[in-house]
Order: C-alpha cells, then structure tokens, then sequence
C-alpha cells in the first residue's frame, strides 16, 4: 500500500493490484480500477499470452509485466491479486497468493471442481484469515440487492419458490458446449439462490424444452434448471443461450404473501411505430456494469480496511458442488442429491 | 316501456337457455344473457336445491322452473342448455341435451373423468353433429387471443417453452385439496397450453415446493405441475391457490427469437405514499368478466347460427386426460405419460 | 334457429330503435345495439344519402327507411332515436324527438353552437323531463372511470391540475382544420375535465407549438390547450392529431398527496428485437370500442326503465359554451373566459 | 496535480481539490471524491462556519482547514476549486479562482443574477480559457441522457414540445418561497430544455394551479412554467414542491414521429396487498446519485486532461436569464421574453 509523499495531503490508502490474465475480463477490471474506481491502482500485470501482457502495460504508466503470475504475486509493489486468467490456473494462482499473505479477487469460477475449491478452502483456514473474494457480481446488482432487502424485510411473507430466466443473445456457434450452459451461465443463479435466501441448494433437476433451431450443433438449448433448497423453496431457473432479442435476466421471488421481482432496466420509454416499451439491455456488460464496478469497489475497500468482503472461497465451493450436482442430473435425466460438507465456522458470516 | 308488437320487426333470432344448476356460477350467466349480452333469454331453470331455483325465477318474469334436469331439457321452451350444475351431474345432462338434439354449455370440467368424457364423446359422435361447448372461458381473455396472435404472426419465432403463474388470494380453509390444485385450478393452464400452441399435451409432473404456512392442513399449496406438449415445448406452471395478495394470471411463452407475456391489467396507474403501480384483479371474476361474457355470447351466437363454436366435447376430454396425468404425478412424484387416443376427426378443426 | 313465439317469456322490454345518419358512426351504432347489446333493436333508419340508408336497412330484417327524419321519429315502431347525422342537423332533430317525448341518444356535439344546445335545453325543460343522451362516451372508459374512483376515494388528496394529452396518428391532409382540433378533438377533454372534477371550467387559453411538418397545410398541429376550472384546478391538454405512432390518450391528474394517470393498455408484453413493451391502438375505436358498448348499454336500460342516464344537454351545452371559449383564445392568443349561465336545475345530478 | 512517490507506480495524476463551502452539498462531494471517485483528493476546504470546516477537515487526513476562500484558493496544494458555498458567494470565489487560473466546478446557481454571471464570463474570457463547470448534474442523468440520444438518432422526429414535472415531497414550512420555486427548482429544466434541443429558450410563461393546502402560508405551490425555444418547441414544466408521495421527475419530449419519456426507476417491482408497482425515490439525492457522481467524474477527468467538460458559464448565464424572465412572468402574470445576448463564439461548443 502506497500513500502520497510526505507533508502533502493523503487521498487515502491506494491499493496496488497485479492483475493476472488480462484477456477481455481482465482489462475490464483494469479499466476500472484506473478509470472508475477510487483507492486502487493497477502495479504489475502477467498473462500467458506475453504479447498481449506487454501492450496491456504498456497504456499503464509504471505498470510492470511479470512473466509468471508465481513472479507477481511476489512482487513487492503488488498489495493485492486479482485473478482472471484461465478457469483450470485459478487453484494454483489463489493458493499462490495466500500462500504470499496477500488478498486476492477471483473472477468466478473459484475453481472448476468442487475438490479444488475444497483445496482453495484448506489453504485459506491453514492461513489463518479469508484472503478469497470470488467474483458472483450479481450480489452487488441494485435488483437483486433491493430484492433480498424486500426479502428481509418481510414484505412478501417467507419465500417458497424462485422464477428465473437468464438469457443471453447468442454464443459463439462452435465451442460453447450444453454443460456450460449449467457451469458458465446458471452458476450465476446458483449463487444469487443461496445469497438471497441464505441456505444451500440441496438437490438439482435439469429439463429440456424444445431445443431452439438457433442453437448450434449438439447444444441443448435452452434448459430449465430446477434447485430445492434446505428449507424446501423450488427455483426454477431458464436458462437460454440464443435467446436472441437481447440479454434478459429476470428473477421473482414468491412468498407466502407477495411477490417480488426484477423490474425493468430501460432509462427511457419510446413511443413509436404502434409500440411503447423500454430497450432490453445487449449484453452481460450493459446489464451488470456498475454491479462490477461496485463489487470490485467493495474488494479494494475491504483490502484497504485489512477485512474481507463479497462472496467467500466457501461461496465458490458450494457453487462447484451444486454445478457438479446439476451436470450429473443432466447427464441422467435425473433428480441430483448435491453433496456438500457443512459450512466450516471459518466461514460463517 | 315497450316491447314488440307481434308482427312487427324481430331483432334476430333469440335463443331461449335452459340453466341447469342455479348456484353462483349459474346465476352469474343468467345475469350476463339477462342484462349484458345479446340474442338470449333465460326460459327455464332447474336446481338440485329447489328453493333456490325458485327464487332465482322469480326474478326472471316467464321463467319456468323445472323438477329436473331432464324435464328441463324436455322443454318447447328451451332451445338450448347451460349446464352449470356439480361436476358429478356433468355427464348424465349433457347426453340428455345431446340425445334431444339441443346445444349445451357445459361449464368445466365437462366430466369428473376422461372416461366420461369419453362418454360424451361419443352420444355427440353418435349424434352427429357438434352440439357441445365447454366452458374454458381463457380462451376468450384478450391477453390470452393477443398472445396467440402474436405466436401465429412470428413475431417470437416457434415456441419453446412457457411460464405460467395461476395464484388465487385464497381458498376456504376446509374442504379444498392438494388433488383440487390440479383439477380445478391447473386445468385452466393444461386447456391454454392446448389451445395456444395447437397440440397435446404427452407427460406431467408435479413439483411441491416449500409449504406456504397460510395453506390448510393437509394442503401441499403451491404446486409447480411440469407440461411437455408433443413438440417438446416444456411448461412450468405455479399454482398458488392462498397468494394472499391478489388473483394474478401470468404467462410468457418464450420463442426463438423473443417472448410474448400478458401483461398487467390495471386502469389506472396510482402514485402514492411512495410507490406507483396498477392495482391486480381481486379474485377471478374481476380479472375474467369479459372473457365469460365473450365465450357465452360465442355460444348463444352460434347456436343461433346453427353452428358450434369454442372448446369441444374433445377439448374436455384431453383436458381431463392430462388432468388425470397430473394428479397420478402429484400421488407417485414421477413424470408421467398422458394416456389419450388420436383425435377423432369429427373433432378436426 | 327459433324465435319468440307468440305468448312466451319476453327476455324484457326491448328498446325499438330509429336511426338518423347511418355513415360510419351510425352503422357502427346498429352493430352495436344487433350484435352486442341487450335490449335492443333497430327498427327503422334515415339518411341524407338514401341509397345508403336503402344499404344499411336491407341487411336488417324488419327495419323500414324513412324519406325524413322527422318521418322516422314519428313512427310508431320506434321507441327512442338515435342521432348520428352531420353535427349542423342535430338540433331539429333532437328538438323533433323531445316534441314527439321520445327519448334521444344524440351524438357528440349536442349541436354546433352553444345558442342551439341552448334551444335544445329549452325544449326538453319545456317538455318536462330528461330525453336527451350526448355521446360522451369517455365517461364510460373503465380507465377513466377509475380515475374518477380514485379521485372520489380521496386516494391522492383534493385535485390541483391535470395533464392531458390527446393523439392521433393522422386526419386526412385536407379538410381538417385548427379550429377542429379544438371542436372535434379537445371537446372529449372538455366534457372529462367537467365530469371528473364535477365543476364548470371557467376559462381557458390556447398555445402554439412548434408546427409538425406532417400536419396540411394552414394546420397549426399540435395545440396544448389550457382549462381553468371554478376551483382553480389547472389542465393541460396537448391535442395532436397528426401523431404517426398511434392513437394515444393520456392524463394525469395531480392532487394534494398522489396521482392518477391512465395506464397503459396493452394486452401483452412483447419481447423482441432488443426492446420490451405493449402495443398503442392504432385508432380511436380500437382505443374506445368498450367505451362505446357501455354508454349505449347505458342508454338502453335507461330507456327500458323509462329513466335518463349519461351526459346530459346541460353536458352538451357546457362543452359548447367552452369549445366557443378556446376558439376565441386560439383566435386571439388571448386567455379568455367562458360565458356561461348558472346549471338550472332541471339539470343538478 | 501530485503523483505517487519516485519509483512506484503511479495511479495516474491525482486531482488535488480545495472545497469551498461545506454544508450538505459541499460534505456530500466530500464523501464522492473520497470514496467514490477516481482521480481526486480534497487537499483543502473552507466555510463561513469554521467550527463546521474543522470538524469535516478532522475526518480527513491531511486536509487543511483556510479561514478565506481566497486564501483557499491560493493553496499550493490546491489544483482546482469546488464551490459549494452559498449562491451569493459564488461570484466572487469563481471569479478569483479564474484569476488564480484553477479550475473550478461551483454549484447552481453560478450566480444569483444573470448580471453577475456575465461577470464571471467575462472574467472566464479573459483569461483565455474555459475554466468554469455548473453543478447542472442533470445532464448526466442516464435518464436525460438517453433521452437526447433517441431524439439526436431521430428515432421520434424533429421535437415539438415536451412535457415536465418535477415534484418534490416537500420543502420546509418556511423559507421557502414562490420564486424559489423558479430559482431553484425549475432551474433544472430551464438547463436540460436548452441541453435537450441546444437551443436557447426566447420567452416564458407561469401559470398558477389551484394551491395545495399542503403548502406553507404566501406558497403558490404548485406551479406550472411554459418555456419557448427558438425554435418554437413548447414546454411546460409543472413543479410541485410539496407533493407529498415522493421526488419524482418526469419528462416526455413529442417529437413528429414518437415520442421518449423518462423511465420509471425501481429496482424492483413488488406485488402485495392487492397492487404491484415500483417505488418513488425519496428524495433528490436517491434520484440522481449517479448523475452526482458522473459530473464530477467528468470534471475530475477534464481537469486532469487539462481540458474542460459540462456545463459552462455560458450555461449558467443562460440559466439565470430565464429565470430572471420567469420570475418577472411569476409577478406580472404576463408571457416574458428572454433578455439575452447571442452566444459569444467563446463558448461555442
């Protein structure tokens, strides 16, 4: 942590981040935390793709490009990590820094098995201290924030039952495989689930409607997902790829007195051409942008003020064993007991 | 005031109903052929409770009560008949209407059973010509033909998969059951679901999710009942028969290329005490009144008309099929196959 | 099919209706009373253009064609008339109606002139009872009705100002003239602002916004008139007749604690193309058909019961008397009172 | 501007900010540029009451505390200047910190008559360059925002008029006068009218609805303002100071073609006790925190690009002639021109 040079006013702690992947996430998160964001500053950056690493640094004054992301997380003028590199490094990298005693913010997944992020987990108690923020943004969405504050506050009664659609315009025609309709795109519901009613997803079904002509070879798309929770409260969760028309995502929540939903995003109503309406946000970008900003803004915060904040290395775990859960009711057309440990009082609220 | 002098002009035919069953849901329809719609007259009415049937003619001027239904039936008098008695009597007086050769309302289910369904199948097919309407009045709500429109015209591309939301605010504590979810709430959404996406329905399944503490004893409120058509278009279904908050009829069918979804119903837009919204219907009646009004005057329309019109004999008959489907999952938790013969062709189109 | 036999139940009085003027309006007012209504028929027709009265009789059973209006009102099959010539024959024909006590249903304007409806006035208080019906069918609009309900349940406070708006998506490039935008257009404001608030408007003034480059020529479009009523209450009304993108009716009334504004109608949200939202109707029968049914109900069953309904000559009058106002600000830029005599009271509620 | 210590990395150059007047307003930037925004510290702040200056410099470390705004505004570690001090103050603050070449974003009004914003312009030009931002924050709404960018796509057509309301819950029982009600509150749309169609406004006009009991003795609340642009666009502008139900802004731009009109805002819809809606912002603050954040946001970026963004003196200036106009319209009851001089080249964007 730097501060101003002595004798002149301080703006308060800066937190210097090395940033390892810096793909399409990666800068994103580097462009806030230069651009948005108060209190951080981007100091090191690594990515296996060297090339790539060097012209990202090279629009950052003073940033340096370390050659392994082992290298930055040692490097002296990184105070803290984030990881958006490849899925299949993050055990390494997050285990890396704890090792190193130094915070680290991990896009989502935490890891791709639930046994990694148990191994994430180990290292994190053996340290001592949650050093982990993983990166589910939708818990800093102001929908789903005033959701879960409609929730606690008992206007809609106990809930027993979640709607849920998540639709994405398209994905790319090759490469996107039905299994990460569940681990890319419903691990997003499978987090919200558990942080607004704060209790585990305890068992998982996957439906399959009628496929859509759009999808490309072999995709199964869309699903409806199906959790059950320890309480008994059912979400259903449709989850659509080429819906086409734009980036939806919607979530109700019915209790035993009322119901509560996302409402509509658009900023102004047209009127034209026979119709009223609102545009429906493009992409993931459009619609969750400040919820980014205000997650990665909570993490450099949280660094700042020594504690940790957000969706913990247990956060991720769960959602690993839940994602394992449905990709196995997936593969049978079954009903899928998830399998889960208790949560360690390490990681109680 | 006047009324016409023999001899002089008529204002078109006048169906003279027969109303069998005097109860909320009959008076309801004489009060509609009496005070709102055209082309009808209310000739004869029969009751099991005898005094009712007489109060209720006493408010009709020239309406003849019956002993019973079949003399009711009998009747010069009585051009056609609305059945509006208990569902056990359904059968026995539609065949009556059919064997004397005069059309019939028959108001849903149109039989406890799709065995007798059956029944009535084949008195009309025996008879003939099509001389049954049942009343599945969805049909006739302008969201729900707008929503058909919009599936007909493309703007979604095919249909693959729908939301429906069926929430009463509430039942009577006794006497209504877990199996009456099905029969009698859910078996709107199996007729919809028919109707707007042209096909059958082939498996069922039910889901319970967690219990609202507002339900009677014994009561498992809500359900979540699961519909595959035989395209594949999955159906997810709540019905929540003790909402509390209001009766609110929701449905989004999600195509390939976009989605069609009712839409909120309120008048009036009310900004208040910091919060702006529409008011939701209070209980069926208020949020189906024109679509009862749309499907009766269809009938009397047709009936002078010397045609038939609206949901079938068959259309009972598959509805209370998928019902039984239904109700099997409900009992054994499992999906299950609805069991129904081809479509007779006297019932194409 | 069958029909009433001699000697039978009567399904009730039924009103013998003569119809004076059978252009768009008035055929739209047969279908009505033949093919939707209760309690009514069309017994007789008149027209200037007696071949088109010769038309509209020959699909009606039973209706005779008179040469003269005044032939038709007195014929003895006709128990009440109804009123849909050009505006400039209203007053004989009404004035004709009250003389022979038959009860008229008089399209909107009650007459061109606030003078005429003061004759029309004149005659019916000469004749000593309530004969006459104006077509002001928005006070039969369920959106406006509700309005009214909100206003009259003290749910947003005591009302301080409305905003209106009044659009639609074109009139014909020749013929319609500024002075009709006021006349023909913002007259259905003026009765609404008077019934809604149940008080006279006092004043009022016209302004000029910029001209749209799609209105004919010499077409000063759109108008924002403004209404001052006698409590002070303050009401905007944009009036645009050249809208393009639908037939459009808004208002928003404004009191002390909350508001009130007409929703939207749509019957469904549709998704599509990166956009949510509902259709706008694409005319003012498309927008108003249920208002119509009502108000003609209405006159029927007052009719029948020999009573009076609706808006009334004073109503006619009044909106005249104001209609002459906003012509004369339109004229002189000019702020400018409504001259107007004190409600008699044949005519207090 | 400072920079992080030699041989570090640098979060790029820090804006080094004295803050002039730190009441609500001045307390609430404070917090922005501490824990919001990028790019800024406050090095310095000043008030008419010191003890209070004491007590916001003791929460931030390194802050000095100046007895003068001039001497404020001389501070070394000073780089730009943020006036949040009282109107009457503003003139002479902005004016020396454009003769000390710094930067200065000051709150509106930029001066309380358009005579002294000339001053401040006239300053502003002699010294070469644009130093000035207004505190108009409503063109950063993302509400307005969108707003300009569907009328500059051309998606409703040339604009012809626009309605506004802008509604607070309420202001305090004393105080607060008929003329703030022009002065401080429609002040927001005499700026977003002229940003919304760049154009400037040529005369105005005030009309008094009937007056809430709800407003404090000598109060004509509510208002409404009609303004003119250049161009012939008409808008009227209701504003209500004590509207009870909660801040609520709307806007609604007709154009030839459509119209676009600001969005409702909340996050989420609720439905219970038999209405589904959104809520109201409370105040002005929950209504447009992010429009706060990015105007200073943006001055920040600009002062630290050595450039100048917003809103300009000329904006200011322009402001305050209108309301002078609307002002002199409030008293005589009269439509008012604008007095002003054209644009000078200056300030040409």
């Amino acid at each position: 942590m730097t501060a101003f040079p002595g004798g002149t006013a301080l703006p308060g702690p800066v937190v210097r981040v090395g940033v390892i992947g810096v793909g399409m996430i990666g800068q994103d998160h580097i462009r806030r935390i230069t651009q948005v964001l108060t209190g951080g500053v981007v100091t090191a950056v690594n990515d296996v793709d060297k090339a790539r690493a060097g012209q990202v640094a090279a629009g950052l004054p003073g940033t340096s490009v370390h050659e392994t992301a082992v290298g930055l997380i040692a490097d002296d003028t990184v105070d803290a990590v984030l990881v958006a590199s490849w899925g299949l490094a993050h055990e390494e990298q997050v285990v890396a820094a704890i090792a190193a005693g130094k915070p680290v913010f991990c896009e989502k997944p935490l890891a791709p098995s639930s046994a990694a992020c148990q191994r994430i987990m180990d290292a994190e108690m053996a340290a001592g201290r949650r050093l982990v923020q993983v990166g589910f943004m939708r818990r800093y969405d102001a929908g789903y924030r005033a959701m879960k504050a409609a929730l606690d506050d008992g206007g809609i009664g106990a809930p027993l039952l979640m709607h849920c659609a998540h639709r994405n315009p398209s994905v790319p025609p090759y490469g996107f495989t039905t299994d990460m309709i569940v681990s890319d795109s419903a691990v997003h519901e499978i987090d919200i689930v558990r942080w607004l009613f704060g209790e585990e997803i305890v068992a998982t079904s996957v439906l399959r409607p009628r496929r859509s002509s759009q999808a490309g070879d072999g995709l199964q798309d869309p699903l409806i997902l199906v959790f059950e929770t320890a309480s008994g409260i059912l979400v259903d969760d449709e989850v659509f790829v080429n819906a086409r028309y734009g980036y939806d995502v919607r979530g109700e929540v019915v209790g035993e007195s009322g119901t509560v939903a996302l409402a509509d995003l658009g900023e102004t109503t047209l009127s034209a051409a026979g119709r009223r309406g609102v545009r429906v946000p493009a992409d993931w970008r459009d619609r969750f942008i400040r919820a980014y900003d205000a997650e990665l803004q909570d993490w450099l915060h949280a660094v700042a003020a020594g504690t940790s904040a957000g969706p913990t290395s247990w956060d991720g775990y769960a959602a690993a064993a839940v994602t394992d859960a449905a990709l196995e009711a997936l593969r049978t057309g079954q009903r899928t007991a998830v399998t889960m440990p208790e949560r360690p009082d390490f990681y109680a609220k």
